[in-house]
């Protein structure tokens, strides 16, 4: 779900905004489906592979991390032996108990590894399968919501009219989609569906403003 | 600099290669500096503001679940004080350390809850001030990526010859920040560097090829 978020959020803004600022300089709808089409491409590639690259490479800090740990505990144990104590009497427990509870993970290698990962130095351990998937969600879902705003560009043949239509459709789209997106984040959707819109209109606003400007 | 990575790495590929994929319909540098400029304020907006939002949705959703844990704390104590017994069980301590150990956690609250976030929720508390330093750093990061490919065609007249400039100059940054960024993430810095240059380079190939196709 977060990763449809991230995908379709900035698919439905950046190709809206950017087919707004190029209708403002001209009037032919090729340029626009053009330019916004290339956009897709290049956004869905920058974004989906750059998540890729990003989700492995949070792996390999971890795996680095973890490895270095490994280390520590059979090269220094007894140091190592004093910061999980540090971890137990920070969260409350007697000098006595927290040797206790620092023996207890002793016994096992593995499960002490784990505790000094989320404990020590707050480190949750990533999910291997998940950047391939997530790479290809956030991909497809940016070419999803970036097909939407250009939609009304390919139907009408004037760049104003379509203009129009765009901003239209895009902006009921924005505002379904944050509403969505609030139900299942957590957060009150009615305000999440009016953020959503505003971020998309604005972009789209400025960006029309901006190409307006230089092209005089 | 992790918000500096996320901002520059897109900034320097999507404007790139939307430009690469205007320099192929129009031979006017005036359409590319239009279309480059529009989405770079379009690209900012949307990754500054939404890193913003989601920043503090990030911060909304841990404070959501620990008022949940308080009133389960206050509601059902014996639940959640086995809840805890069990994450020590699955640590390795004994059943009596087990219960040595809630049963110290229990004298302070705050402690019991930041264990349970942590050990039985994953979660990580958020700093509160990031959200705008996230967005700002974000936004002008991209800002500063986005105007690196657009540089040689507002020095250069004709598409053509700035897009082989353009082409030069971006491989060549994103090249150098692949390879500080794997600097500073921990990755081998030349495999970055390669990746990095790579992610650009295909997305501006498939931009150029899908503008020239469509435009015929």
């Amino acid at each position: 779900m977060r990763d449809i978020v991230i995908g379709m959020s900035d698919g439905l803004t950046v190709p809206f905004a950017l087919a707004a600022g190029l209708s403002s300089i001209s009037n032919s709808t090729n340029i626009v489906i053009t330019g916004g089409l290339a956009e897709i491409a290049a956004g869905s590639i920058a974004m989906g592979l750059g998540g890729y690259l990003a989700a492995k490479s949070d792996a390999e800090h971890y795996a680095n991390e973890r490895a270095m740990e490994q280390r520590q505990m059979d090269s220094i144990p007894e140091s190592e032996f004093a910061e999980v104590e540090q971890v137990f009497l920070s969260y409350g427990l007697g000098k006595d108990q927290s040797i206790v509870a620092t023996n207890a993970l002793r016994q096992n290698p593995v499960v002490w590894i784990d505790f000094m990962m989320r404990n020590e130095l707050g480190l949750e351990k990533p999910d291997p399968k998940r950047a391939l998937s997530s790479a290809l969600t956030i991909g497809l879902s940016y070419i999803a919501g970036g097909l939407v705003p250009l939609a009304p560009y390919i139907l009408f043949h004037t760049a104003g009219t379509a203009l129009e239509f765009s901003v239209a459709l895009t902006l009921v789209a924005l505002w379904i989609f944050g509403y969505v997106k609030g139900r299942f984040t957590g957060s009150p959707p009615l305000r999440s569906a009016m953020q959503t819109a505003l971020i998309g209109g604005l972009a789209a606003a400025v960006a029309f403003g901006l190409a307006k400007l230089i092209s005089g």
